[in-house]
């Protein structure tokens, strides 16, 4: 067993965790209680951020999420969640897999930053109305994509880009904003959930858990 | 001549722009002030979020500057500038793609958008000083690579990775926020500028320009 994954419950390292349940791939997990940089400090010493996710495997570190899903499934393949270079699809792919994080993820942590990380006196409606907001105008091209009748963001079929782009699903129905999906975003949402590797990613974090959360 | 890129001066966009240029790959750039979403309305026929950058190649569109990137040398190299599964720093090179976008460039966009895109009523200096202090926080990963004497963030070569990063470093900059890189990291980003595939890029679009610039 070679790969180590350093991970938060519900928090953006959920995407490895899950990656790595649908490959059934042997892996260490190390769960730290959040946020690690306040909980865990002897952690800088793996990640000078204080970052979560880690993942180490054969003297290599990763600390980005996505990236991290698109290395597990073309690394440890071949396997049907990646999509190679020949496929139509494959641009798609890269861009689904950025776009889950750097577009759908990052505004959420606005919210979750200034209406409950930060203390009373620095916490911030506006930029919490403006990322919500921001959030759901970001959602326009999954809605696109699904709402034509697609079950998945790319390839007609599950891959590493709908780990990443779910994710961003998951915390925002962690964060409580997720009652306005448009429809075909609350069933693709629905439908992620029902998958084994998803149950047994959030078995292996010990169940449903709340982003930043100890 | 099949590839169209829709960028506007010095944002994300130009990422792809200099991928092209250091490929030397034909393709057809459409300039477009900035944002679109207000003075390009008719550019939310090609992207419905009216973000910057759209790629168009062969039927299939892109809209994450560093996913476009990864695209473009891995799908019409083989080149330097994409490192293969194979190599020991393909984890690296992914984690480097995404790390550029989602942790040094999306805290950026935070301060451009509370100190100079927003009207003044709406400006909040708490969140610019937070996200300038975030950003060089989150360049402590790029400065452990470059201060152990590394010319490249992964493969001892240029690649793709760089693009990603150094976007970044020009986005700061822009910003007036890279006063205080530390050594190695101003050093890199004028290494990066002395390019002749940057220089291209910069021509391209008609010289150094500002984000948020018309």
């Amino acid at each position: 067993m070679t790969i180590t994954l350093y991970h938060c419950g519900s928090a953006r390292s959920f995407r490895p965790l899950w990656a790595l349940e649908e490959m059934q791939l042997p892996y260490e997990l190390k769960l730290l209680p959040f946020p690690p940089r306040v909980h865990a400090k002897e952690y800088f010493e793996i990640n000078p951020l204080g970052t979560i996710p880690t993942l180490l495997d054969n003297g290599i570190r990763m600390t980005e999420s996505s990236a991290i899903c698109q290395y597990v499934v073309t690394k440890y393949g071949p396997t049907p969640l990646a999509v190679s270079v020949d496929e139509k699809d494959y641009g798609p792919f890269l861009n689904w897999l950025h776009h889950g994080e750097a577009t759908l993820t990052f505004p959420q942590t606005l919210v979750l930053r200034y209406s409950k990380l930060e203390p009373p006196e620095r916490r911030n409606a506006q930029v919490v109305e403006d990322y919500t907001r921001w959030f759901y105008g970001r959602l326009k091209l999954l809605n696109e994509k699904l709402g034509s009748g697609a079950e998945f963001v790319c390839a007609d079929r599950f891959t590493a880009a709908d780990i990443s782009v779910a994710y961003a699903l998951m915390l925002a129905e962690r964060l409580g904003i997720s009652g306005e999906f448009p429809p075909a975003v609350a069933d693709y949402w629905a439908r992620m959930k029902t998958r084994d590797g998803f149950k047994r990613a959030i078995a292996a974090q010990g169940g449903e858990r709340d982003v930043g959360a100890r």
